[in-house]
C-alpha cells in the first residue's frame, strides 16, 4: 500500500505524507524538499525510546546529520522552561540559520519544537512528525504552537508551517487506548464540521484499516479551513468546535481530562446549547453523542456552568466584550457566532442540560 | 515646531512620529490607528520611574485603561525568564487579542515587549515608544524582536511590526552622554551605508537641536531597507554593517562595552579590512574612525584576532559553512559578501591591524 500525500496551501504550502511505516525512510521524503544539513530532533521521553533511533538512522542515510533534545513527557513540559532549555540546547549544539528541526512526537513535542524552531534565529525549517492520532489529524497541519502559561493553556505561541508532515500510521499501534481514542474525537469533529460520510464512518469505531485514508481527510479538511484563514482571524475559528467549553473542562479537571476527551464533551454541550438557541437542528447533540460513545468517549462532564464559565472566561477566543463559539447547524455544517461574554454562563448552563 | 511623520512600508505599514515633547499627548497620537482598549505597557526600572506616569495619563486621557509590567533595567533582564513573567502578566491582567501591548524604554525594552507581544495569544497589537538615540534610530523601526541566549544575543526572536512608533526627542535629555554615544554609533552607521552628507554632518559630534530631523533621516534609511527585505534573507543584512565584529566585541567583553561602541570599533575594522581586500576605498576606515572620535566612540577594541573569531563564531548571521560580511565600499555605499567562515579569521585580523 502506498503514501498518500496531502498538499496543505497555507503559508508557501506543504505535504503531508500519510503511510504505514514511512517512519524508516523518513530522511528520504526530507531530502526531497530540505537539502542536507544539521537536523535537531525535538522528542519525548515516551516517544524518543520508541522512534528515535529510527528517525536518527534514516536521517543520517539521507546525508543530514541528525542530533536530539528529549524532554520529559507530558503536558506539564509544555512552557516556557522547556522552552527556554530546547533553545539553548539549539544554540549550544551550533544549529544555523539554514539548519532544521525535527519534531517527533505528539501534539506537546509538535507544540515545543514548532514554537522553538520558529523563534530560535528568528525561525529556521521545521518538519513535524506526528506519532499520535491527535497530532496526525490535528496539531501538525496549520502552523499553531504553543506553549501553557501559569493562567491558562496555549496562552504563548506563534503561527509556524513546517516544510513538511510525515505520519506513519503504524506509530498508532503503541497508542494506549485512551490516546487513540483522543485523536478520534478531533477526527469526529472534521466529521460535524464539513463531511457527513467520514462522520458516520465512526459510527462503529475508527477503522484501523482505514487509518491513513481517514487521516488523509481529516487533514484535507483541515488544511482547507486553515489556508482560508492562516492567522486565525475568521473561519478558522470553526475548528474550534467543542473547544471553549471543552478547554474549560481540562481546566476543570486541573487537566486530567485529555484534550481531545474534553473536546468530546465540549461538542455535546454546545450542541446541546444550540438546540436550545435554535442554531442547531434537533437530534443533532445526540447524534454527537452517540458516535462519541462508540469511540469510548466521554458526553459529559462533571462540572457545573458556573465552574465551567469561569474557566472559559481566561480562553484566548474572547476578544474584548465578546467570544466567539462554534455551533453546529446539523452533521456536515457548523457556524461562528459571536456572542456577548456576560451570555456565557447561560448558555453553558444550556449545554450541561439535565444530564 | 511640529512632529515629524515617516511611513514604514514594512509589513501592513506604520508610521513613526518624532518631535519634542510628544511623550505628553501619545495616548491621543495612538488612538489614532488604534481604538481604545486595555494598554499593557511594558517599560524598565529606570524608564518606569521617568515617564510612565506621563505615558499612562496620556493614555486614559485618550480612553486607554492602561496596565503596567516594570522589569528590572539592563541588557542582563532581556532573557527568556523576564519573557516568561512578562506574558505571565500579560495573562494574569486579562489582557485580550483585542489589547495592546505599549513598548516604553530603550533597546531590551522593545525587544521584551515586542517579542512578547508577537506571542501572547499568538501576536496581539504594539505600539513601540523608544526613550533612547539607539532605539529610536534602530531598534524600534523594521521588526526584529530578540531575547538572548546564555550561547548569545539575541538568538531566540520574532519578526513583530508595531501598529506605530512614538519617538519623542526630549527623552534624550535625560539619558547620559555614553548612552546618547551609542546611538550615534548607529545613526553614523546610516551615513556610511547610504547617505554621506548625514554622515558629513556628525564631523562635529550630533548636533542636538537637530535631533528630530536626523531621527527622521535614519528611520527613513532603515525603514528602506527593511521594506525591501522584511524577513533579513537579502540587501537588509547591510543593516549589519560593523555588526559581525561588533558582537564579537561585546561578547568578549562580557559585554561592558555597550552596543554602539562595539559597532563603532566593529564599523572601523571592517571598513580596515575591506581596504586590504580591495573592497573598500583607501582612507574609508580612517574617515569613519575620525567621526566616530567626534562622537566620543572608540575605533578599536582590545582583543586579538584569535578572541574575536571564537565570539563571531557564534553569530547567527553564520549561515552554514558561510558568513556574510558588510564592507563599505566608500562613504554612502556598502555590500554584503558571503565569505567562508574558514577566513573569517583572517579577515579579523586585517582589521585588527596594528592599531
Amino acid at each position: 500500500m502506498g503514501t498518500i500525500s496531502v498538499n496543505i496551501d497555507v503559508g508557501k504550502g506543504y505535504e503531508v505524507f500519510i503511510g504505514r511505516g514511512i517512519l524508516s525512510c523518513c530522511g528520504q521524503l526530507i531530502a526531497e524538499s530540505v537539502s542536507p544539513c544539521r537536523a535537531a530532533i525535538i522528542t519525548d521521553s515516551n516517544v524518543g525510546k520508541l522512534y528515535l533511533e529510527t528517525v536518527t538512522r534514516s536521517l543520517v542515510r539521507a546525508g543530514f546529520k541528525p542530533c536530539a533534545y528529549t524532554f520529559e513527557a507530558g503536558e506539564a513540559s509544555k512552557n516556557m522552561e522547556t522552552l527556554s532549555d530546547a533553545l539553548e540546547f539549539l544554540a549550544d549544539s551550533g544549529i544555523t540559520r539554514s539548519d532544521l528541526v525535527v519534531a517527533l512526537g505528539g501534539g506537546v513535542t509538535g507544540d515545543m519544537a514548532g514554537f522553538a524552531s520558529g523563534v530560535y534565529l528568528r525561525g529556521i525549517k521545521l518538519v513535524q512528525i506526528p506519532t499520535t492520532l491527535l497530532s496526525m489529524v490535528d496539531s501538525s497541519v496549520g502552523g499553531k504552537t504553543a506553549v501553557n502559561l501559569s493562567a491558562g493553556k496555549n496562552l504563548a505561541g506563534i503561527f509556524k508551517q513546517p516544510e513538511m508532515v510525515v505520519c506513519d500510521t503504524d506509530c498508532l499501534h503503541t497508542l494506549p487506548e485512551q490516546t487513540f481514542a483522543d485523536g478520534a474525537a478531533e477526527a469526529i469533529k472534521y466529521g460535524v464540521l464539513t463531511d457527513r460520510a467520514l462522520f458516520d464512518g465512526f459510527e462503529g469505531g475508527v477503522d484501523r484499516g482505514d487509518l491513513p485514508r481517514i487521516i488523509a481527510r481529516c487533514v484535507e479538511i483541515k488544511g482547507k479551513i486553515a489556508a482560508a484563514d492562516e492567522f486565525d482571524v475568521g473561519q478558522r475559528r470553526l475548528l474550534n468546535l467543542g473547544h471553549t467549553i471543552g478547554h474549560a473542562v481540562e481546566k476543570c479537571s486541573n487537566f486530567e481530562i485529555p484534550h481531545g476527551h474534553a473536546v468530546a464533551a465540549g461538542m455535546v454541550m454546545i450542541a446541546r446549547a444550540g438546540e436550545n438557541l435554535g442554531y442547531t437542528q434537533k437530534g443533532v447533540a445526540e447524534a454527537i453523542a452517540g458516535v462519541l460513545r462508540a469511540n469510548g468517549l466521554p458526553v459529559s462532564a462533571p462540572y457545573g456552568a458556573d465552574e465551567l464559565c469561569k474557566a472559559a472566561m481566561s480562553d484566548k477566543k474572547r476578544c474584548g466584550g465578546s467570544i466567539s463559539l462554534v455551533f453546529p447547524e446539523y452533521i456536515g455544517s457548523c457556524r461562528v457566532v459571536d456572542r456577548p461574554v456576560s451570555e456565557l454562563r447561560d448558555i453553558i448552563e444550556l449545554g450541561v442540560g439535565n444530564q
